[in-house]
């Protein structure tokens, strides 16, 4: 299905509220778990979130309004709320990343984007050529990706607790 | 991390609410968007999860603490949301997860559970033995590993509009 701008918006809307009802007040045990090694929790994940929310998503759309391919984007870093977010709490990181969302649509929808807007094009550092509106697209998608990753993360705290059910549970092989 | 039976019965009380967050009045551009033929789409999935809500965790539960191993538990039907739930709307499915949920954990919280109950074994019909400990694990993992197939299903409604950002989501090659 084609893309729509305010429905994109909508969805971008639900992730703090949906983070909230899903992390905020839970143990330990379920949001600081990983994988094991050089893997991320859903604490580390939603530190990742605020930055990206910091650093990516409006950043480089106001990079591609004011100067398409003729700048291209800062590259992201992917680990940096490794270091950033040592002692905060949960609560305090899903406080961050509500605000600076809200923020973050709020400058969005203020641009009241055309469809010619969302047809211009910046540079990716890596990809070269990308338009607006694959920034957007991408913008929820990596939300949505978010969410099944700390959903997998979360799940695996069980992997063995299960049992012999671990044979229906795809998200434990993944 | 092993078995901890309240913090499982508070992960299973967040689902309704972070459903409702992520889906409760969506397009249908969203939760009736599905992976192709013989897919769920997230509308699917919730109602999934109310045939389980019924006929499985609780149900399961009763027959291992009244009958133990001596009565295999019904197999459960995987696609009864298919038929079932045609006509209904996605609000009308979040209020009946909703109510059947919170139905369900009252229950398992009035039985006061010990560590020795959650040893008790009952009869899988295609596993064989299995803890009431495993099935209530089971019951968390399960939510978890539905929240990441509707995270990966409306991801992929995007999947060509991300242009080559495709390459960093892994939720859209799964």
């Amino acid at each position: 299905m084609s893309f729509d701008l305010s429905e994109t918006l909508d969805l971008l809307d639900r992730t703090p509220a949906m983070l909230d009802a899903l992390l905020r007040g839970t143990g330990a045990s379920w949001h600081a778990c990983n994988e094991g090694p050089d893997t991320w929790s859903a604490f580390d994940v939603v530190g990742h979130l605020i930055h990206a929310e910091e650093t990516d998503w409006v950043p480089r759309a106001r990079i591609i309004l004011e100067e398409g391919e003729a700048r291209p984007f800062e590259p992201f870093d992917r680990f940096a709320q490794l270091d950033r977010f040592k002692g905060w709490t949960l609560g305090q990181l899903l406080d961050r990343f509500a605000e600076l969302r809200q923020a973050s649509l709020e400058t969005v929808r203020g641009w009241s984007l055309t469809g010619a807007q969302l047809d211009i094009l910046g540079r990716h550092p890596a990809f070269g050529p990308v338009t607006l509106r694959q920034l957007l697209a991408t913008w929820a998608v990596h939300d949505l990706n978010h969410l099944a990753q700390i959903a997998r993360v979360m799940a695996k705290r069980y992997g063995d607790e299960v049992g012999p059910w671990r044979a229906y549970l795809s998200v434990l092989s993944r």
